[in-house]
């Protein structure tokens, strides 16, 4: 089978639960964060260092991948995963975000949507159907439907606009999957913006649909963190629980806590390895700032608490260094650190679901990244 | 004994010889070619990854680790072996170079030469003493004499004046280098650009002086490629056969096989890490330009007969993606793999020269490489 969940344990206190994916011969324990690798790789890591932290699924970006290296370059290597030598589960988004955030470089259509590349200017013309068969050259194990991602603080009419898109395109979508499903699953995205009701709406018409999962857009796009908070809780009760839940581009600690309190099981960002690259390291302690002039003599290293091999072997004092004269082992030293990180906060927070203890859990990291 | 080198084969057919170099208890075969690891990191890549390629010797540059981190951090962390975790050999420049490469913002004085750092433009004097004393807080294995590196092009006046200013700096450093020697050892440099009695003139006073190793500077910096065998060609004969013999910032493979032919056991550059971030990798059957057309669909590694793991795990087509697209792991994983590639092919010429093959090695390599 391409792709089985099951949920583990469930929090009495809240809707987190964990739970175990098989993706194509691949477990994945949920909650589950996935590193991106938008290009074909997680900035500044190899795959080897992806195998070595322990991340069996990982998310790439079809918009990106589409335009470079193509897919005719896919098809020829058969598929990403070898062509970046990443052996485990993979989940492709649709494109639509990245073409959605090309300001004026896109035209909505029925069928599709048109655009430029932001590289050279030539066009190109995204549909259901397209960004599928795009996924199929890619070859992800987790595929994601076309939707339309409306910017943060669209009128009412343009988030019905949305929805009425979204849901036609995922039908379109469906049913053109299930022609030739292959190994690949498909998630449906449910948008609606920080309506509550649009969101219910979304929510019921997607889960009517027969994806394996359920992704949640449009989130953590700009908008204040109550309305997050308060368009999260209004879904969780409403999440098919046979279902896992995705909530796409999140997130920060505090924005997954808040997501695994709510039923969500995979989360993305850029964040982790973005900060990296930028000095800004996690650690059991909070968030440091690897260019603070505090640490010119330290030999301690960014977290006497993380096992990592940069903790086992670098001291902030010298961290600081690369990242001030701009040394290409600052970006990939932080990185491999602030993704080791991220493994083990999940591995944890599963842990303290299983334990009944996520609450304290949450309030404890909570307090800690607050800022 | 911190410093003890033994010749263990000689070329009959030429000044060619292998040898071991033992610098506090690292054992280095020579000749030897060291990564440059200007500010405490070999550019792109971490220690392990140095360990693991096999490097237990490389070079620090004076100048750069001076202005940052600063002494007074390197002192703090007891040295750049335990600031960048390298417990191996590290053999440092005096820094008066890349001074000298700092056009108009340099000036000399009877005792040492003011310049402004290209960084900050702040005001600073290096003088023969004051060097030692900086290579002293970096803590490495070999230090380097003060010279005057005139530039390729200069007068016989301004190469006599080099001469005189390079001779007196070598004695006042040998002189305040064994009041406390420790586990330092320090090579002098002989200068002399392209005139051969200059360079023998130099070459007799250096050997006249205690230094357990002789380098030749202001080779490489621009003359044409005759002379720069020429060069070679007078001083080889001369050169004390007891220590080892150091060409400074060189460099290609051509230009080592003539600088071992001509009795050289130890080599420095940036090129290969240098081209390897501009995408042109070593191979067995030549360079490589990583970012050409031909190799967008090739599922071949870089070199079909090289072991290192980027070979066993990349293709061709994958790291032309990664150069076309910038992405930082396409720096990486090509300096990993020149630096493996000179580690490789070191050791199979000093394999040659005992097995009495270095001429055919030569040969053999000199037309891979010549353009």
């Amino acid at each position: 089978m391409p792709f089985h969940f099951a949920v583990n344990t469930e929090d009495k206190t809240s809707f987190a639960r964990s739970g175990t994916l098989e993706i194509n011969g691949n477990v994945v324990q949920t909650p589950v964060f996935m590193p991106v690798g938008t290009r074909g790789s997680v900035k500044s890591l190899t795959s080897e260092d992806l195998y070595e932290i322990g991340y069996n699924l990982i998310l790439g970006n079809t918009y990106h991948l589409y335009l470079k290296p193509g897919t005719d370059v896919l098809d020829h290597f058969g598929g990403l995963k070898n062509f970046m030598s990443y052996q485990r589960a993979l989940l492709t988004d649709s494109g639509g975000f990245q073409v959605f955030s090309l300001s004026g470089l896109f035209k909505f259509e029925d069928d599709g949507v048109r655009f430029q590349s932001h590289i050279d200017g030539s066009r190109h013309k995204f549909t259901p159907e397209s960004v599928i068969d795009v996924q199929r050259s890619i070859g992800s194990d987790i595929m994601m439907v076309l939707d339309d991602c409306a910017p943060y603080g669209s009128s009412v009419e343009r988030l019905k606009e949305s929805l009425e898109r979204t849901h036609r395109w995922a039908k379109i979508s469906v049913d053109y999957w299930l022609e030739r499903p292959g190994d690949q699953s498909l998630f449906g995205i449910v948008q609606g913006g920080t309506k509550a009701d649009l969101r219910l709406e979304s929510l019921q018409y997607l889960q009517s649909l027969p994806f394996p999962g359920i992704a949640l857009g449009g989130l953590s796009v700009g908008e204040p963190r109550p309305e997050y908070v308060r368009i999260l809780e209004a879904v969780a009760p409403h999440l098919d629980p046979a279902r896992p839940h995705y909530l796409m581009g999140v997130g920060t600690v505090v924005d997954i806590l808040d997501g695994v309190k709510n039923g969500i099981d995979m989360f993305d960002c850029v964040l982790p390895t973005r900060n990296a690259r930028n000095g800004q390291v996690f650690t059991s302690y909070g968030k440091v700032n690897l260019r603070n002039e505090s640490h010119r003599l330290s030999t301690q290293p960014i977290d006497p608490e993380c096992q990592c091999k940069v903790c086992n072997n670098y001291s902030l004092g010298y961290l600081r260094h690369l990242h001030k004269v701009k040394e290409l082992s600052a970006f990939s030293l932080s990185t491999y650190h602030n993704l080791y990180f991220m493994k083990k906060f999940m591995s944890e927070l599963r842990e303290s679901i299983e334990n009944k203890e996520f609450s304290s859990f949450s309030e404890h990291w909570k307090k800690l990244y607050a800022s």
